[in-house]
């Protein structure tokens, strides 16, 4: 679907680095203005980091550089020269920001400092799949230090809030926000938390992740400030990561159904789409319509494209089903006699006609109840694919039916590893991010006593 | 004044990589924004190709990789395996996106296509210098291809034009739009057409280039359509980069002044910014009317800064001047007392009285104002360095009086290098691209038959 909406050429000659075409470049830059807004409506300022970083700086965390060496492009050559030490594409940016807040933070008044960057990061990954997993991808990094620790964990929050601005209040995408087991976290992080929605083949795809860093980076990098008593401290560290490339895969996957993509009205690169159904005696009244039309809607600030191509009705109307655009308006003989026009819905398939003075004001309409209609199908999808399981057995047959579940857990990444084995890859995805440790019943699948109520399910 | 005004960080550890710090990066991305209205506005597609090209793609076009190989960074390495092939990272683009124009070009309806991305890119230059030479540097870059030759000649045209409205209509750059001479257009192209401008060091700085690859191209990467004779031809195409990067050189260098950045309206990160001045007992009433005129500035779309940091106003106005915010609104007592507000204009640093209720239509003409002043003294400036000369004598003297010249040339190469060898590097720049050829008397450097008026000077 990737490839016939347009979004994508994948014939580029290298693993793992597509081609983002004009449909899919506006809808990555809608999101990243989204998650920008939001970002900088809470406090965050743009950076841009250098794409390269050199093995010393990536060296000092020995936990994050374990988990990211075997991903790290290196650069050794240039001209004809080989260089005298290896530079590192940015496989993610904190070694390269972190270098730097220790020059730049020096007393309580640099802080908290909120920095983000939206650029592409590259990782050698082995199996490659677009806007899913690549060698080259889409995302925004913010990087924030704190005076305390309890501003730090705030910032977690906030880091969900700004993911669900986006993802569900604009992009109608539900998903769980969840504290991943300990063996599950960033290389590097005390915790990591993370936000999974649900594809329709029934696998979790995380589409962003904050890291509590806690004061490890500012301790190798030497991260202090003078607090108001005059005491030297580190400082609490946290990055959030927005996966814009997952978004995208999200977007397609959830609201798209057999005609092709579904795009909520905010993020559709044209919103309504006019064609215009003639023979040729009537051109010029049916043109003269959707001149009209084209020009009213432009001027309310839509994203309108009157469709002039030399094709049938029919074949444009397949065309922009396939691109996912929210509204269709037809203009033909009838509509101009009758004094309105037909109004085709993406979402619902539906059409109903609109008097030519009620176009904008079902405009309006149209624009909430599509974001409406498709939160509600999306929901109603994502709760009908979690079960609460308590026996092995309800377990065994919950993960037959490809569901996400929620279940007593042990804790233990033995139990995990375990389940995945013998669960078709089910993987413990972590626990709701208020949820307390406590007695919860026995572990559904080891029997144990249960000290957490996780989710599990199979991943990308 | 680029650490100065807290632009950038040169301390980063690998030589011509800087960071951009938050003041760039919101000028830079107002930039990217205004040249990607104009692009779109006329007929581009925003795309994003991958940051590496396979050598193979790269070795296709003999001048274009003679050209750039010296300059390219190789990846050799991913994880603890050696790459199979190098890959280069983009130092531009053209061979990546050929590769897939031949795949998307078929017929005569593909075209015109005309896409763009915003990208860094990356060159391996001896001596770097931050927003003017660059291993990492930010551009856009535009290919077009078209049908027919004359739809590539009136590209540069619109190419021409598009850099006019973004750099000399709103960003109040002046520049001369120029034809380079054959030995130095770019590697791989039929003619280079390039914008230059003067830096207050007398030296010029190309800040946009379009290339008439004529269908050089074409034929290595087979991009062919079939017209609608149902003949195949190959495609004529162009590429444009505006230099975004030397577009921040130029705007912090000829708008810039002793205290620091003078940005214009459009661009600044910050419009106005409101300075509270007061004693502890009128605090109240002071940063009430404060907030009042940040909330309607706000409302009225401004972006405005009301600065309460714990510093004192004089601080702050410096502190603002060096960061070039245009309008600077001081409250006092005095001013609520009396109705008014004073602004002071970071352009011509004077101060003015403006009631209350005529502060708004007052920021509008302002607005315009200081556009119509940065542009007169720009072009007074530009003008004053350009003169033309006829003989020998002339031209000696205003090389030594650091202008730019305008002189009968005879067109070879030979008497080019032998002008650079002994005027203090003086090279010859191109023609104005309606420029013609003909009889212009005598080469004022080698006494040949002049066949070119030409720009010359010293350049960076």
């Amino acid at each position: 679907m990737l490839t016939k909406a347009d979004l994508v050429d994948i014939r580029y000659g290298v693993q793992g680095f597509i081609v983002h075409k004009p449909w899919a470049m506006k809808i990555i830059k809608q999101i990243y203005r989204m998650f920008e807004e939001e970002l900088e409506k809470t406090g965050h300022e743009p950076v841009l980091f250098p794409l390269v970083i050199p093995e010393e700086y990536f060296e000092k965390e020995k936990e994050h550089v374990e988990g990211f060496k075997p991903e790290v492009f290196w650069i050794t050559e240039a001209g004809d020269e080989k260089l005298e030490r290896r530079l590192a594409l940015r496989p993610t940016s904190e070694t390269a920001f972190y270098s730097l807040y220790a020059l730049w933070i020096q007393s309580w008044k640099e802080l908290p400092l909120k920095l983000y960057q939206s650029v592409a990061v590259y990782r050698y990954e082995k199996a490659t799949r677009p806007f899913i997993r690549g060698r080259e991808f889409l995302w925004i990094e913010a990087h924030c230090a704190f005076a305390t620790r309890d501003e730090a964990l705030k910032q977690i929050r906030e880091d969900m809030e700004n993911t669900r601005r986006v993802v569900w209040d604009r992009l109608a995408i539900p998903f769980l926000f969840l504290k991943r087991p300990p063996w599950d976290k960033f290389a590097g992080a005390e915790d990591t938390y993370a936000a999974d929605t649900i594809l329709p083949d029934d696998r979790v795809l995380q589409i962003s992740s904050t890291h509590d860093l806690g004061q490890r980076f500012a301790k190798v990098f030497n991260i202090t400030f003078v607090d108001k008593e005059g005491n030297r401290n580190y400082v609490w560290q946290t990055c959030y990561g927005p996966g814009v490339w997952r978004i995208v895969a999200a977007l397609v996957s959830i609201h798209g159904d057999d005609k092709g993509l579904v795009l909520p009205f905010e993020v559709a690169p044209i919103q309504a789409v006019i064609i215009p159904i003639y023979y040729s005696e009537e051109a010029k009244s049916v043109l003269e319509k959707c001149e009209m039309i084209e020009g009213i809607l432009k001027r309310s600030g839509y994203r309108v494209f009157l469709d002039l191509r030399e094709r049938t009705p029919g074949w444009k109307f397949n065309d922009w089903e396939l691109r996912g655009v929210p509204i269709r308006i037809e203009v033909g003989k009838k509509e101009i006699e009758g004094g309105y026009v037909v109004i085709f819905r993406r979402d619902t398939k539906s059409r109903i006609k609109v008097k030519d003075d009620e176009l904008l004001t079902m405009l309006e309409k149209l624009k909430d109840d599509i974001l409406l209609t498709l939160k509600k199908r999306a929901e109603e999808y994502f709760n009908s694919r979690i079960v609460k399981v308590q026996t092995r057995e309800e377990l065994i047959r919950a993960v037959k039916d490809g569901k996400i579940v929620f279940m007593p857990f042990c804790g233990s990444e033995e139990c995990a590893e375990d389940m995945k084995v013998n669960l078709e890859g089910l993987r413990v995805r972590g626990t709701d991010i208020f949820h307390e440790e406590g007695d919860y019943g026995l572990c559904t699948w080891c029997g144990k006593t249960a000290r957490f109520m996780v989710y599990a399910a199979r991943a990308y």
